[in-house]
């Protein structure tokens, strides 16, 4: 009983639902939506206006018609969002699904953001470690580490302007891994109910952060390519719901591997000082570049200290010390109360451990090790990929990291592939996990983190048999 | 121009004010007051109704007046709560003031809450972790510690049954020294603007996380002989604010010493059943105890899980560990949830340490040997303080921990008192920081965890002095 113009408006909602048009970009134009339906541009334009007074699209003034933000609380209705199996859905527990995989035994493991401990140099930092414990045995029963902390603050401070990134001594501060840096700072920079921006795909363990802040996600595309989209964000600010910070992964995003290019870290700085919008960096693996010279933080040209920074040796040296670190410009003082308020201190021993390691000059040649192991890694299994998996399967090789996003062509559902994955005992992390919204059904992160082997091999070779085969069939 | 009655109200709300009737407690009789004032009982009943309508008392019908709840919000306004040095004054730096006194050069520092290094078994940990490490280097590139966790889970719930505390497996979780166990627990039970009652004295960085997270403190009394007094919180929780949680330090309480007797944390229990209330149990100083057992946990006795229990083994056994845990009874997946969140997992190189340990046995033995130093040296600092400090000066020995609360004669002011103690390069912890309201201007805190020394007798003779001029020259 609709008019035509309400049939076409409908599915072309039904595409903005499936995400083939993010939120900023630019819908076809009037002429070419009447030309695919065969009507008349007035029944075209009759059908933007229609979607334009349900504020699913926005119209520019001779610039056509654009594809609006999403409902402002995505995470609300996990169910609604995400209609994919039942055990992957509910948002708070996405984490805990995927890490629930990591203590099975699951022959061939690349669900994770992580090296194999093989790639770490565990055996130097025991020895060291020791000598540590044997030097300074009252380490132990030190309860406050002040003159660790003084100390390691003087050699982050050096080590990060290497990379470019001058940070007063006093503006360092240690927290339990990065996660905690920034949740920290997302606790001082917003209040429940607030909207944060995040880049789409994005790491789920920060949707779970958001939502138990109760704060709600915008999420602004993110490519490989050319990582966040300035673009995308800017129509967010201007024509969205208002935004308290955005939290972006600047050097080999997780889960996308795009490495913000220097001049867009400039222009989103200025963007954002535009719009009075502050900043959480998130470097957590910065450190992992694989080629000449490792990329310059945001932070760098931060003149006004709007960007907290949030970095961590976490994947880059010590898995299991968990020593991250922040540096919060004109918040640090306020988080470092919080901090002190939320869990006191890190572990004096650890930051002695640390703060005696980049004194002795050999983590230069650790991460160097490090780096061209994953670097040769991530060739392999991209190849692997390619070789295996359907036409039309699209990757872009990181320039560091540990993670591969791999876009299978429309149609793939990466949930079930997970599923029959699981049971030949290979496991991955499927794209669904990476947005509040149905974007990312067709795509699935691989960890290049463990060693090449045959068992990686043949498990990428079976994961694209069974893409193949998903696809045949429907 | 003001009425005799108003006079009367007026000096009984300067009482009030200083501390003398603590919330709930009874005030003079009508006959009394007008007695006091050489006035008839209707002008003392006048002032008693003039104070009820500024609700700074309570009537309760046939039984007299009762001092009144403090204003809901005390910590809002620090400079008029606490009258006193500026250097000491904000509540959000009282932590930081007294933690930058141990970066100095304090010749006497009786100002923390902590066992000097050399009491712990740094040599034998320290032996420990090596093996621990020349057996399994590769935990250091353990990012998850999903089998240490496992491991030690079980070693702790063996610890504490020996303790009467039974926990299932599942129900335990670990964190960033019982700090983070605390600030999750009032992150989950509570919402900014909440009122929480806590003990008072309190330990200030309690004061500090409640106001970090937006909380009001309402503290109730609690005495070194009996602990937390069941009839001023029952009468807060009748009369006063809706109070969303509770948290007390039920063994060897901070800054008290107090131990909350078995009966009283039955009593506390069905208390709080019948009002709804949740409990944070801080048993930070639990394994501290002098006598021959171990103080049960009010846990012990929660039948319907509204208690979340926080333990650490931060002062008990490796204060550079930073190895806090909890049992979040009916909340304790959110718990998880939250921990997940906020800073995911703890070191995994400690984490198997610490299990190493514990399997191993030695941990009776090193508990024992530290708590008979810490009992030994106890009774030196309650000797000198008892010899050396005014007469009138009360203190009662704690049955464990490490900390002894000195009351002086009403009068002195333990913050000038600390300057003058710095100035001899003492510290101790002055009154005023355990509360928001000025009450305990005339106590002090003393760590008596430092070994007994000529330098410690000298010093506590000092402040003895000290204390005794000041208080002949007001």
């Amino acid at each position: 009983m609709s008019a035509r113009y309400q049939d076409i408006a409908r599915q072309l909602e039904r595409r903005l639902d499936a995400g083939e048009f993010p939120p900023g970009s630019r819908l076809p134009s009037v002429r070419r939506l009447a030309s695919e339906h065969g009507v008349n541009s007035l029944t075209a334009l009759a059908a933007y206006r229609w979607l334009e007074q349900r504020q699913r699209v926005l119209a520019r003034s001779r610039a056509g018609f654009y594809a609006a933000l999403p409902p402002a609380d995505p995470l609300a209705h996990p169910a609604q969002a995400l209609p994919s199996p039942a055990t992957l859905v509910e948002v708070d527990s996405r984490m805990s699904q995927l890490l629930a995989l990591s203590g099975s035994d699951i022959a061939v493991q690349l669900h994770m953001a992580e090296a194999h401990h093989s790639l770490y140099p565990s055996q130097e930092l025991a020895r060291r470690l020791q000598q540590t414990l044997a030097q300074r045995p009252e380490l132990i029963g030190a309860y406050l580490p002040a003159a660790q902390e003084a100390r390691l603050r003087r050699l982050l401070q050096s080590l990060a302007a290497d990379w470019r990134l001058d940070l007063p001594e006093e503006e360092i501060l240690f927290c339990n891994g990065i996660t905690e840096g920034i949740s920290l700072a997302l606790r001082h920079l917003t209040r429940p109910g607030d909207t944060v921006a995040v880049e789409t795909p994005v790491y789920f363990g920060l949707l779970q952060t958001l939502a138990s802040l109760g704060l709600k996600a915008l999420e602004i595309p993110c490519t490989p390519d050319a990582g966040l989209s300035l673009e995308a964000l800017e129509f967010a600010l201007q024509y969205g719901p208002p935004v308290r910070c955005l939290v972006t992964v600047t050097n080999f995003q997780n889960p996308s591997g795009a490495l913000m290019p220097d001049d867009n870290k400039k222009r989103l700085l200025a963007l954002a000082r535009r719009h009075g919008l502050s900043i959480i960096e998130d470097d957590v693996f910065g450190e992992l570049y694989f080629g000449n010279q490792r990329p310059t933080p945001l932070k760098a040209w931060d003149r006004d200290g709007d960007v907290v920074y949030c970095a961590s040796f976490t994947k880059s040296l010590a898995p299991s010390f968990r020593l991250g670190w922040l540096s919060g410009g004109r918040h640090h003082e306020a988080l470092a109360r919080l901090r002190a308020s939320s869990s006191l201190v890190s572990p004096a021993l650890l930051l002695g451990a640390l703060a005696d390691l980049l004194a002795s000059g050999d983590y230069a040649r650790m991460s160097q090790k490090l780096r061209q192991q994953l670097a040769q890694q991530m060739e392999r299994v991209a190849d692997a990929v390619l070789a295996a998996f359907p036409r039309g399967t699209r990757l872009r090789r990181p320039q560091g990291g540990l993670l591969l996003w791999v876009e299978c062509p429309e149609g793939l559902d990466s949930g079930r592939l997970l599923e029959a994955a699981l049971a030949q005992s290979i496991s991955f992390a499927p794209g669904m996990l990476f947005s509040a919204q149905p974007r990312f059904q067709h795509c699935l992160r691989l960890n290049f983190g463990q060693p090449w082997n045959a068992a990686q091999a043949d498990a990428i070779a079976a994961l694209g048999r069974l893409a193949t085969e998903q696809l045949r069939r429907t």
